[in-house]
């Protein structure tokens, strides 16, 4: 069921696409035209952004031997090379700071982690009302987590200059697949009123049953040869010497970009 | 004039709140009651998150006193305090952590800086979730930056636990103003194709050409009697050692919170 079917609420485009989205792996080969993907690009630059800098950038790849390019990056996930088009989202103070830079201003006030920090908001920001967008048009969307394991090629790739790190990387396409809404945590695991309310053991217990009775769970399980959900997570999806390992690629990138 | 107009092409509510959206720094004293609330929650924790772990928590402030607590953590700003409801997005791999330590999964393969960069973009796709559903219902909304300045606070304040880190804060309320559209660049200052085109000192003129001559622009020159945009955000705004005061409390945070 729809989980906002039965409710007597108000209902707009906006909302029925937030509450139906799930990723699309699948794409169809067709197209998307320029009116569109403009129309996306729009709606991803007129998100709220710090200080109005619009500390972003984005990057469009349609370009196939591109996409193969950095496929390897991507660890070959399909959406890399069968999306129509890819946009990379780039927390970007380089544009501010060479403005700063033709204007007789301080060029290097923004190079730290709380800066950078600001320029990751504001890329994801613009991000997400991308994918929205396109969702609201009748696009599928994939986020790609790969691009921040593997800032370092994606920046030589993109060639991109100092005081810029790729964050977000989205494969958008006309959807080739119908997969049910993913199984997400009760409203009550996520929301906390006034102050954190810490997890017990119980609380726990009851707040991931719905999902750990799921029917993608109990296939991941057979499919794993693993007791239970959180282990799939830690010995087979993201292992702690590879989290690891991509800590200290992001860290080394921050650091060369100037921003640390 | 509105940026879709005269397009001919397809409009949706999705798309005009995003093409519409300004920041509203001023609230009717309308509550908001809990259906609007319960819709805005619901389509924040149904956007994209990584590996489907949902690495975000939602803080809900409605209480007034708790509100003028923090009140000077934020700077003060009046949508701090004026607003029915404040949302507040944490970045937080506690409660996956903890699903990891009840089930005998590893528990600490996600202390560092790239699971890190999980949590804060689950965590922001979330907020602006809630921000496009908010807008779409005539709601306004104001991202309240100074949450990463003082990051230390709201810890104690909304008693965060370690692997946890607040990273971004909306306030949320019926507009009572109706500011114009803010003046944005224009998407080519944003927008490269396949590689990143770097800016020189002529494309960063063009490019700030329409803003330098904008209105709010002149006014604010006025206002602060300095002789262009980029030093009132270098000597007035968001000055250099502010920045790295609040780098270095950040930091300090992503440390003591178990992340770096």
């Amino acid at each position: 069921m729809l989980p906002y079917k039965n409710k007597h609420i108000m209902m707009n485009t906006a909302l029925k696409t937030m509450l139906e989205h799930r990723s699309i792996r699948k794409f169809t080969p067709d197209d998307i035209d320029e009116k569109t993907l403009d129309l996306i690009l729009k709606a991803a630059c007129n998100g709220s952004t710090m200080g109005n800098m619009q500390l972003y950038s984005i990057i469009v790849t349609k370009n196939k031997e591109k996409m193969k390019e950095m496929a390897p990056f991507h660890f070959n996930q399909p959406m890399g090379t069968n999306a129509p088009v890819i946009l990379t989202f780039i927390a970007d103070f380089n544009r501010f700071n060479k403005y700063c830079e033709h204007r007789d201003a301080e060029t290097d006030a923004y190079s730290n982690l709380q800066s950078y920090h600001w320029a990751v908001i504001d890329a994801i920001i613009a991000a997400q009302n991308a994918c929205v967008a396109a969702e609201s048009l009748g696009l599928g969307i994939c986020w790609l987590g790969t691009i921040t394991y593997n800032a370092d090629k994606f920046i030589e790739t993109f060639k991109l200059p100092k005081h810029t790190v790729p964050v977000a990387c989205i494969a958008f396409g006309y959807p080739d697949e119908q997969p049910e809404l993913t199984d997400k945590l009760p409203l009550e695991a996520l929301v906390h009123y006034e102050i954190y309310n810490d997890y017990t053991q119980e609380s726990i217990d009851w707040l991931y049953a719905d999902k750990e009775a799921h029917e993608n769970t109990k296939r991941l399980l057979t499919e794993n040869n693993l007791p239970n959900l959180a282990r799939i997570f830690t010995e087979r999806r993201y292992k702690k010497p590879d989290n690891e390992h991509f800590a200290k690629v992001l860290e080394k990138v921050m650091k060369e970009q100037g921003f640390f």
